[in-house]
């Protein structure tokens, strides 16, 4: 399926095309072909719903390979039965309008069915960074995540993935998965994208009431704190915690899910900050998770 | 490594050369080459310890693709705890001399820790036809085998990929695997080598007494009164499966693991027989385990 030319009003838009497939079989010849021609291949699978985060992703793909790939697929397995699968926003039309304005080369937009036929019955298991942070509080999350990235890796082939920082323990785990079953891909992680208030883009904001939205800001300001914390000479991560706890829950409709000051690498936790340490946190505003990160660096910026 | 020149009385060596690769790096490079260059990849794992049945995968190897990669290891994670790993039969040396007879291209002999690196965390598991027949019997096996599998067709990165008909459930478990994650590979199934008079063979045979070695021949007599049984028109499982027990256990040293009369491809127990059914055994023999299989076809050979 060829995606209709759009004229879009204001956008740089030089005619370029963008191919849709909706099966494995097609992509999975598409891409095979790609590779055989000698072309570099970056690939960065989505949940769709594009805000500029996605489109960072994408952008920073179209700078390291000559074609760019994307999926864009809800995956069922990785979430949990009370979570929201079904509510889950979509606009896979405006997606791939977007899609093709930054670029993109093919966009792979599945069916539930096409990428879990029946019988099907494998999974992909990190077990050890999986065992903290949002691990804890979404079971069997990333099983899910890891054995859909397994499957769209197989399909794609791509020579790079492209994965956002924000979800920094996917992007832990997708890395471990890789390095694990020797997955020849390079693993890429671009910079969360905010909001000009300084709030995360992430396509869970859209769940956010007015009033929501405004406590959102939290998050990133108790990133903030706990950076300033570091800076001004604090090492020990239970102080850290605490103050970014209490600034947290001075905000109103929120809950803590989790702070956590752990190892970059191995996501386990730390007692006193010496190299530099990550500080992740998933808080919950009304009924909306959002999470968020950055890398605390007790030697200052990187 | 090249291996050096051997030359070998009453062999058709043809001056073929092999190259013998030790690293995940090395290896995944020639075989992206080779894929890169147009020749079509075909690939042959084994735990070594070459008997004809593992050279008979090589050969149909050779006819199906342009290049055969094989690789040696006794993979840790797919004994169990009181299993065979210490003592499995070795002989490295001798092996690639026969892989290079055969006309092998490419040897993959990793060390344990060139495989599982410290730190190495990552698992797949197929679900469902792994609950059956070995997988009862020999829990965690099947994820240690999908695991490695996985790992090496992701560094030799082949189009086909041959497997011996002998391990039935484990070339079920792996094209399982193959069609769950999407590996863009043909999985090849090759019949099972008999000894003369009937034994399939294995690397294991080397542990049998010349005693136990002529228990042994009860796992094809048994498959053979089977299918004679079928051919008279006995259709209940019950009733061949009786059959074969009594069979086994009239030959001394044996001790039956399973006699399972079931699904070829779902591998769950039926109970009459309508369209083939594979018939599976698993039997002690003395401290060896052996195991055969054949199908039963109700409508005569296939």
């Amino acid at each position: 399926m060829q995606l209709e030319y759009h004229c879009l009003k204001g956008v740089d838009f030089k005619g370029h095309e963008m191919e849709v497939f909706r099966t494995v079989a097609e992509v999975q010849e598409k891409c095979e072909q790609i590779r055989f021609s000698g072309k570099s291949l970056a690939f960065v699978p989505t949940m769709g719903f594009f805000h500029q985060g996605h489109l960072e992703l994408m952008k920073a793909a179209r700078k390291i390979a000559d074609k760019v790939i994307i999926s864009i697929f809800v995956n069922p397995t990785q979430f949990g039965p009370t979570e929201d699968f079904e509510t889950y926003p979509r606009d896979t039309e405006g997606d791939l309008v977007k899609a093709r304005e930054v670029g993109v080369d093919i966009a792979f937009v599945p069916s539930v069915e096409e990428i879990y036929p029946e019988g099907f019955q494998t999974m992909v298991k990190v077990q050890g960074v999986t065992q903290h942070l949002c691990g804890l509080s979404r079971p069997g999350h990333f099983d899910g995540v890891t054995t859909v990235v397994a499957k769209l890796f197989n399909i794609t082939k791509p020579h790079v993935a492209v994965f956002g920082q924000k979800d920094y323990q996917q992007l832990t785990v997708i890395t471990r998965m890789v390095k694990d079953l020797n997955f020849d891909i390079k693993i890429v992680g671009v910079p969360t994208v905010r909001e000009p208030d300084g709030l995360a883009m992430s396509s869970r904001n859209s769940y956010l009431t007015p009033q929501q939205r405004k406590s959102a800001l939290c998050l990133k300001k108790s990133l903030d704190l706990a950076t300033e914390m570091v800076s001004r000479g604090k090492r020990k991560a239970d102080e850290i915690k605490r103050a970014v706890q209490e600034l947290i829950l001075n905000h109103p409709f929120t809950k803590i899910d989790y702070v956590s000051v752990c190892d970059p690498v191995t996501l386990e936790n730390v007692d006193v900050l010496r190299g530099n340490t990550l500080l992740a946190l998933a808080v919950r505003v009304g009924k909306t998770r959002l999470i968020d990160n950055c890398i605390l660096s007790p030697s200052g910026p990187e």
